[in-house]
């Protein structure tokens, strides 16, 4: 006979999770939980469907851990640290296998960055994950998106263009294939160095849609424009060795390509040491790329000095 | 040319609501709230899909209403007040006409709640709506599933079985189908009336998967047990009269029919009487339809005294 929604939910979602001020959890008409005095809530959800946001056959463990990655990523945007989560899951049949692998990299990655899963609804449907994260900032500690200042410096965390250069090599031989997917199915949120940012940084973003899109995103909120220098774009070492490979720099791909999820901030000047500083803190890559201008246009320099121009502004979903 | 995802959030979702404690709405990576002192929060979701939890070409306003209401009602059940929604809709294109209807009508129920529309996603794929609410309780005053206690009367408000007698007559030009069909789309949360509540009640649940489960889980979660007298169930005049046409109550079909939203309250003698002048000042009908027991056993009592066998306990999504 097969599981039932309830008993389904009681077997691979209803953990007990005594810590992060969970009153009631799973298994009431709602959770109840109570926020420490003094703390302000991030939210953001995501949903991540079969054949959009992942191919067909994606691993279970690794649509887990994206589906947890890009809201905690958002999270990390924000300066918030993971508190809580809830989960919808629309999957065609509820097959034990899969439920198994999702769950268990689910929970462990949830235990990772200590944060509960509190509530959640199945139902049947073509399989699609959406996520609810509620993450708790100090009260005024927050990173914005529309705070950016002409003279700021434009940081990003990591490396950029890995995820969009899997997306290219999914049915390709190529060499570090499985790296490159890696990145894709598995990124890793910047949440401690996103909230420790937070202390001193007021505007971030994450790099989800891409970073030309995702930088216009910061400078339109800002009322402001930018200028980067295309050639300052860290490259992982496997990039380069693909780019070098297929004799060049793809610039479109690596600025619109989406799913990075690094860190966009950008600083006044006067901030560069801490923000360095705090870099080699979390022996996390930090990157100067361009400036924040007071012209409100993006440009996006070659080496020569030339300004690429735009096929369009990154992932969109419609 | 299509609007962009980013074009569709602003056009129809991204409305300025400075109340309701929002510092940031959406358009940033998270929004960003800060609760009163000494609230705890009641967090709940629920996806609903084209063709499982809507019938297929149902109007774009019904929806929203019943999305919104499903929430809504999850938070009544705790005694919780709506504060704030995110919303994840996914549809196969952006339909303009469809997504007014429905903007309108999520606007215009969320402005009568006094709630937020915080952050959202909308994504390309089959219909469906995964919402999450969350609402605020004053500490100690939660209503749970698992309170119940042997001797308290078991009160519901509302009429039961409307919703079941509306989907088995969508395709019949039946008396009063129309208004059958409204208590299917749009049902009312209780609430107003679930907050008051839970100033003397301590446990409650909303009747989504049908009376028996619903009961089912308030017995199973409580360690006790429950007669229920059917012929005190309250019907609304419209199932009387379907049902005389039909012959008589199907009982079953009472009992196993979800989607009624009504709360189902268990009191001690003592606090009927509060309820009773809670429900007079709501212009709520509230029935006591049987007594908690102390046998972990569920009785479902026909008129002459003889139990109703159950042919299955509800609603199942699996």
């Amino acid at each position: 006979m097969p599981l039932s929604e309830f008993d389904l939910i009681e077997r691979y979602f209803a953990r007990q999770t005594p810590s992060q001020n969970v009153d009631i959890g799973i298994g009431d008409d709602c959770a109840v939980v109570t926020p420490p005095p003094g703390s302000s809530l991030a939210i953001t959800t995501d949903t991540l469907i079969e054949g959009v946001h992942f191919p067909v056959n994606t691993a279970p463990a690794d649509i887990a851990i994206k589906t947890l990655a890009v809201n905690f990523s958002d999270l990390a945007a924000m300066g918030a640290r993971p508190h809580w989560v809830t989960l919808s899951l629309t999957m065609p049949d509820n097959d034990e296998i899969w439920l198994d692998e999702f769950a268990a990299a689910l929970h462990d990655m949830l235990g990772q960055f200590e944060c509960a899963l509190v509530g959640g609804d199945t139902t049947r449907g073509p399989l699609s994950i959406t996520l609810q994260a509620i993450g708790l900032i100090k009260a005024g500690r927050v990173m914005r998106r529309d705070l950016a200042r002409p003279g700021d410096r434009i940081y990003v965390t990591g490396t950029i263009g890995d995820a969009a250069i899997a997306l290219a090599v999914l049915d390709r031989p190529v060499a570090e294939r499985d790296w490159f997917l890696q990145r894709l199915h598995r990124p890793s949120p910047r949440v401690g160095f996103g909230i420790d940012a937070a202390e001193f940084c007021v505007c971030a973003i994450d790099i989800s849609d891409g970073l030309a899109a995702d930088l216009a995103h910061v400078i339109q909120s800002s009322g402001v424009g930018a200028v980067v220098h295309l050639p300052q774009i860290p490259l992982s070492a496997q990039a380069k060795s693909y780019f070098d490979a297929a004799g060049g720099i793809d610039w479109q791909q690596l600025v619109t390509g989406g799913d990075d999820y690094e860190l966009l901030l950008t600083v006044p000047e006067r901030h560069e040491p801490a923000l360095l500083a705090l870099a080699d803190e979390h022996q996390m890559q930090v990157t100067c790329i361009g400036e924040v201008t007071s012209e409100a246009k993006m440009k996006l320099l070659l080496c020569d000095g030339t300004e690429l121009p735009l096929d369009h502004k990154g992932y969109r979903h419609f």
